[in-house]
């Protein structure tokens, strides 16, 4: 449709140049308003200069070719003859607005000039046509405001000081008023004057030739492309800086021309609940700018949307207007096939409309949207699996505060968890279990948890953290658990010892009621009502439609059968990582575990460890059965041993006290148990110590402790087997795959594999059974992914633990990283947490050369990867492509990471459709 | 010479089939007694099977071939032709001894058997011939031991005790006598009757004829190639498994057969000290083992060697047969063309030679002779290069203590900076600093040292620690400073507060003297006399024929301008890692540093930094000074700010004790001073705790406290800046290179990178002069690695920092691996301490694949490495092979790598020599 040569497309409601195909050129605006002239729908007539128009204006020097030249002057002469006005004719002038336009919306980051086309002259001409001089008087106030501003660089840069806005000021303060609409026609032509003057003592001439005045404005929109705040927000967005800009001229029509005029914008479904029924706002006698400034209250398009009595709706009003409206809307949704976002003004009683665009949703909106589309016929199963933001299906998961209620908010921290928790202020784990039993509910607010908390996060509602990032302890822990939990909050100084927290001037003590909003990190004292989600059938619908089309399968993180049958529920295809240790913490087995650790000799440990035997068959077989017939990928022991013993400082304060009451103590009897109790409790102490590591994370941790004590080793796999079966025994069929960690070579895994494999032979040899399991490794250190193929050779999977992984990958502690992590984000160093997203090129690189290296060796392993970016969409997209087995994510993301691996693979597909036509094309 | 069938090489006096080239089918005993032969020497006649017959007898299920059962048998007819006994001949015996033999030694690891082709009535027949009948049964009663453990396996295995040595026992018992040697011939006649029956009770038969006996020794060495300590052995030092061992059969020959017989060894250089004489022992009447057995004191050989005045040597005893020996001595060393450890036995006036090999030496007598043979003309300067070992170089450099000097050792740690020191133990560093100011000599002891123990650690002699490994903190300040040190000595129980340590049931108390081998690990109590090493010409000479070859530059890691001088006088060509933050600890700028870290303000931050600028600068000058003309590679700082903190238990012991003289203070000014003080310690300890990391290794360090605090690296590259432009004032060149460390992403280099280019231009703009510099980076995280091409691209190098590397790739915390790396290395799960020889295929790739791209984006970019790694011979070979331009170590080992460098040149020039020539031989 274009010549080599054509930089401007024309539209109009007789048709355009231009089609919404044609993003990449005409800008989403251009693209989209031209699409509306082809479909017969009013638009007021303009033209799109294209994006390569605008490169080739950068290539030379800022100048505009003679074809641009030509096109545009052409252009405005049609418009002139479609709108019967002429542009710079005073007597019947004609205005336009000048609007960018990038391929992707750039919200607010580049140049707009309205009103365009008036002087001294055209503005009388304006007042005598419109009958309103203070209109025409204000219209072109506003014009040089703007031109001044976007086309002259009146405003920043090296000025301090808006000029026009001190001029305006100072004509307000002069009269006593105090809101612009209370300057009268006068005023505004003083204003005028000096607007002009203020121009003139910087060096700059308002130009009165209206032409002259377009040419600065389109220039102005092509330099905004390169202004700070778009090449920083193309950065932070990964928006190529070579795309340029288009600009759209079109003919200003106005709402504000008398009662049968009117401005609006709508939706063409609620873009709140989805519900299939027009939604919007409109204004009579007003422009766009009024809508969003939100002087008037602007007023229900239609009967059904009401919400007053003495709300006037535009169908009553009129109902012409928004007759032809409801055609457009159903229109533009059958011809867009997806919720549109539209403005539009009436002038007169004609409705022209201004913009349509894909429509922003909640959660709630885009789920529903997308599912009844398919019911409706308008789209195919595929498009509304792609329809719907993974990461929004998780916010419909949890309980969140009732959006009518009040809340008074004190703080703000890190939204670790979603989710919304009511509950009163407890600061130890310790307390929160107590309370729990005693029948209330708790939120536990600590500076930072660490693994002993476990209980009493999970009898928390909440938990509240002044220290740690979004994978902190806390956070992981929360999000496995699927617990709201805010963290990282530093407006809170908590003291424990007077069991209170500080926020600001105002002190919470324990007991008090706090409300947490896991979603957006607020802290609210109070109560705040809660809502349960409301999960219709659609989104069982959609997840169901996702799981044909997706490759990766979806596993969960889970350490509990609680939690694994939940996980279930939520479409996990088996447990990727159970971490055994977990299940060491509660009240009964941490004394178990500590005997163990305190053990001087063999013989005490073996007596330990033989307690935790029983113990941990139990925890199996209910995981088993929990997922039955599914696999169970259970890692051995990992974390460095004092996470298991009790808190240094907490120990050292009650050997103090100790001390002191046995200065007291008289009775012998009393010295002597007491002088048991200081002894026991310095052996701990002296056993922390001894235990202490510079460097935990990379100290006596993972497989080392399976190879230093192969005792641990063996007993678990002792458990593991025997629960299967035992499991066996009762008809359920139990998958175990156990899962070495931390191995950097392969003669920890001969190791340890030996010792899981004389365990499993001893247990199937006593029971005369056959018991299936898989032995595989987690790869979590860099060696370990750059000698995959050695690795892989004797083993039946690999586990990618990209949390440890990106740690060692990048030298980034995940607890420590908080003090410079913002800054680097802010600064654009990192482009995300690469805890959250998994970094590509770095650790992604590692994985992908590990996936090659071991099907090299061993094509049909299985791999998987289990570390939090499991439940991260893009990150699942990443693990497809490089072709992971599966994904397994904490229990709440497990619909998140179904819904991100269908996309992904109908993208792929997409992708390889496109190619197979090119090639048939080119065989053609 | 051998025909496709031919498994059996004889050999004799007269010449034989093989020769010394033949190693790998001959073994190294084999060959060389091949080569005796073919030079003339009197060998005692003999035949090797080749290796190939040993792994045909594996493959055939331990059975002999056709081939090999003729080939013995006609050797033995030959042996016995050039003897002229009979093997089996009762009046006339050929005994024969049946040794194995690897292509490389394996000492003691496989089986021999002595005087085989004895019976009962050979016996009686050797006994007449030898007119001895104590000499013939005590042989026949230790074939028949011999033979019973190496060929019927009666020792070892199953049975717990050595039946034949309870034989013995019993009988000694009965006789009431203590030696062997006291018993008579018929003691020993009814021994052989015992030990025939025990061996008959175990079920086995002891074979009496001669050939069965030939037969079973010869199976039996062959099976020893796979008894579990050879396996071992070859598993520890890399020897493939499927070498097979030869079997060497040789003519018996006594020096026991009266007083014109004899035995000994010799080398035919000193091995000690390298000096060219003739050196060795032997004694008259007597076996090979006898000399070992050391019943007798060996004479020394000749006069030279007489120690005491009636020592009887060789020469004067047995004029003619030394003179052979001589004449011998030199016909090997020429022929070798290096020093030989040789075994002899004279029979009744007849010498035979029965062994010659490389001897071992010291490293004193390696370099010595190494150069001596040079000036010989015996070996090029190439070949001289090749005969020392880079490592023994070091040995040299350091004080030691005089050998002849007793020691009470009383506890081992590990060697960890090579060197010996005496002092009085102190425990902490400012009681070092102290007692040393006032003249004592001091051994700093501690549990584990800090950067805060730095001037302690310069001041002391030595430094003894109970924890850390080879590469803690300790250990590697040590080695920096040239300081020997013993490092995670566990035996050691250091109580501060008691300022003694226990060792064992010895308590040593402060100011005790002690003493410590850095070579050896030993800790030793009392005072131990040293000797200063004698660096005669001979290393400078190596050394510089050395770097005629290298193609690896070697710089040195210094962080102080004595360091700088010592480094270059051992030929470091430049700085490869300077820490500027070493600088900061000495007493007067620690103060600043703090003031800067505790300052809460901006304003107060600036001040303390300001005033470390001058401080730096001048720190600079003096470098650049010593290094005048070479490139000063410098790094901003690195290490987590709390390392300049005081000792958090240390501070809160003051509190404490601050807290309780508080109570009992009654005056107000004191009240109010006091207050201030706690107040003051109070705010330091808050910060100590606010600035603990949970993994500081992987923390706020390096380029991310520059990124967090610019104003750090602008001081820093301003001081390097200034440093520069003052030299050149002064007419002294430097070359500074700034290295931003811990990079794990463009974003940061281009951060710090702009400070530093700033600051550049600034000193320069002002005082308008041109300074060159280099900007880099070091590669210490996996990530730098795997997107080096990313890096490259703006920088001038990079140095590879393979400790952080190690500690990431590996996950592997140095500080901490001490409680489970030696297990690791004792179990062979890592073949050596990866701090100490770079993890080739783990962290190696990760640099080899970083020079790849390095190289790809950037091809001159300077490349090097300044981990500790630089300074170990085996992995200064892989950098030089991947394409390194410099190595950087501490001072003392800047002579090891220019070795090593040197003889990895070599190599590779005699492997493309050789490459070439197969590439010749093809082409004809």
């Amino acid at each position: 449709m274009r010549s080599s040569k054509n930089y401007v497309y024309f539209f109009s409601a007789d048709g355009s140049k231009g089609n919404a195909n044609m993003k990449d050129i005409l800008g989403g605006k251009g693209a989209n308003l031209a699409e509306m002239c082809n479909l017969g729908i009013p638009v007021p007539p303009g033209f799109t200069i294209s994006t390569e128009a605008c490169l080739e204006f950068y290539k030379n020097n800022s100048t505009f070719s003679k074809e641009l030249k030509e096109g545009v002057e052409k252009s405005v002469k049609e418009v002139e003859k479609v709108i019967g006005r002429g542009f710079g004719d005073a007597k019947n002038p004609l205005l336009l607005s000048v609007r960018s336009g990038a391929r992707v919306s750039m919200p607010g980051m580049m140049d707009t000039v309205l009103n365009l086309g008036l002087n001294d002259e055209i503005t009388e001409g304006l007042s005598q046509l419109s009958g309103n001089p203070r209109f025409a008087w204000d219209s072109y106030r506003r014009f040089i405001q703007m031109y001044g501003d976007v086309v002259l660089g009146l405003k920043g840069g090296d000025y301090e000081t808006d000029p026009f806005e001190e001029i305006i000021e100072n004509k307000k303060n002069m009269l006593g008023i105090e809101n612009d609409i209370d300057l009268k026609t006068g005023d505004l032509q003083s204003i005028v004057v000096d607007f002009k003057k203020a121009i003139q003592r910087r060096g700059k001439k308002f130009p009165e030739n209206p032409i002259d005045q377009l040419w600065g404005a389109i220039g102005a929109v092509f330099n905004s492309w390169n202004n700070e705040r778009a090449i920083k927000y193309r950065k932070v967005n990964n928006i190529p800086h070579d795309w340029g800009t288009a600009v759209t001229v079109q003919a200003m029509v106005y709402g504000n021309m008398g009662n049968d005029s009117a401005t609006g914008v709508a939706f063409t479904r609620n873009p709140s609940t989805g519900e299939n029924k027009f939604y919007g706002e409109y204004l009579i006698n007003a422009q766009g700018e009024d809508v969003v400034a939100g002087i008037r209250t602007p007023q229900p398009i239609n009967k059904a949307n009401k919400k007053n009595k003495d709300d006037v709706t535009l169908d009553s009003v009129m109902p012409n207007a928004y007759m032809q409206l409801v055609e457009i809307r159903n229109t533009l949704e059958n011809h867009y096939r997806d919720m549109q976002d539209i403005e539009f003004t009436i002038e007169k009683g004609k409705l022209y409309m201004l913009q349509t665009r894909t429509g922003k949703r909640t959660s709630e909106a885009a789920l529903r949207i997308a599912v009844e589309m398919v019911s409706e016929g308008k789209i195919n199963q595929d498009e509304a699996i792609l329809r719907v933001l993974p990461d929004q299906l998780e916010q419909l998961l949890h309980p969140k505060f009732d959006d009518k209620a009040s809340r008074e908010v004190v703080a703000h921290g890190l939204p670790a968890s979603p989710g919304a928790a009511t509950g009163k202020v407890v600061f130890s784990a310790k307390e929160a279990e107590k309370w729990v039993e005693d029948g209330e509910k708790v939120i536990l607010v600590r500076i930072e948890t660490s693994p002993e908390d476990i209980g009493g996060m999970n009898a928390a509602e909440g938990i509240l953290t002044a220290r740690g990032g979004m994978t902190s302890h806390a956070a992981v822990v929360a999000r496995g658990m699927g617990k709201c939990c805010v963290a990282g909050c530093k407006d809170i100084a908590i003291m424990y010892s007077a069991k209170q927290f500080r926020v600001g001037k105002k002190i919470v003590e324990e007991g008090d009621w706090i409300s947490l909003d896991g979603g957006t990190g607020e802290v609210i004292i109070g109560k705040v009502p809660t809502v349960m989600p409301e999960i219709s059938g659609n989104l069982s619908k959609l997840l169901t439609w996702s799981d044909r089309v997706k490759r990766l399968e979806v596993r969960t993180n889970a350490d509990t059968p609680h939690d694994a049958s939940k996980a279930r529920e939520f479409g996990a295809k088996g447990i990727g990582l159970c971490r055994t240790e977990h299940m060491f913490f509660n009240d009964n087995r941490i004394k178990v575990v500590r005997e163990m650790i305190m053990s001087d000799d063999d013989h005490s440990r073996k007596v330990a460890i033989e307690k935790l035997l029983s113990m941990q068959i139990e925890d199996f077989v209910e995981i088993f059965e929990a997922m039955e017939g599914l696999p169970v990928t259970i890692r051995t022991i990992d974390p460095p041993l004092h996470e298991f013993l009790p808190n240094r400082s907490e120990l050292n304060d009650r050997l103090s006290s100790m001390k002191m009451n046995l200065k007291k103590a008289k009775n012998l009897n009393d010295i002597d148990l007491m002088l048991k109790d200081i002894n026991k409790d310095q052996a701990v102490l002296d056993k922390v110590d001894a235990l202490t590591e510079i460097n935990p994370m990379l100290g006596l941790r993972g497989c080392r402790l399976g190879i230093l004590f192969p005792e641990l080793t063996e007993m678990q796999a002792k458990a593991i087997f025997e629960a299967a079966y035992e499991c066996k025994r009762k008809g359920i069929h139990a998958k175990p795959e156990i899962m070495i960690p931390l191995v950097s070579c392969p003669g920890e895994l001969e190791d340890q594999k030996a010792i899981v494999e004389k365990a499993a032979k001893a247990v199937m040899d006593r029971h005369v059974v056959e018991i299936e399991y898989k032995i595989g490794t987690m790869i979590e250190l860099p060696r370990a992914a750059l000698i995959a193929d050695q690795l892989s050779k004797t083993l039946d999977f690999f586990s990618f633990g990209t949390n440890d992984l990106t740690q060692t990958t990048m030298g980034l502690s995940r607890d420590d990283a908080g003090r410079f992590l913002p800054l680097y984000l802010e600064k654009g160093i990192f482009p995300a947490d690469p805890f959250r997203k998994i970094d590509v090129e770095g650790v992604g690189s590692l994985v992908e050369m590990a996936v090659k290296k071991a099907r090299a060796t061993h094509a049909d392993m299985e791999l998987g990867v289990c570390g939090e970016h499991g439940g991260d969409p893009s990150s699942v997209e990443f693990f497809h492509k490089i072709g992971l087995d599966y994904v397994s994510c904490s229990p709440f993301r497990v619909p998140v990471a179904r819904l991100a691996a269908a996309q992904v693979a109908l993208k792929e597909r997409s992708k390889e459709l496109k190619k197979m036509e090119m090639v048939l094309d080119e065989v053609k």
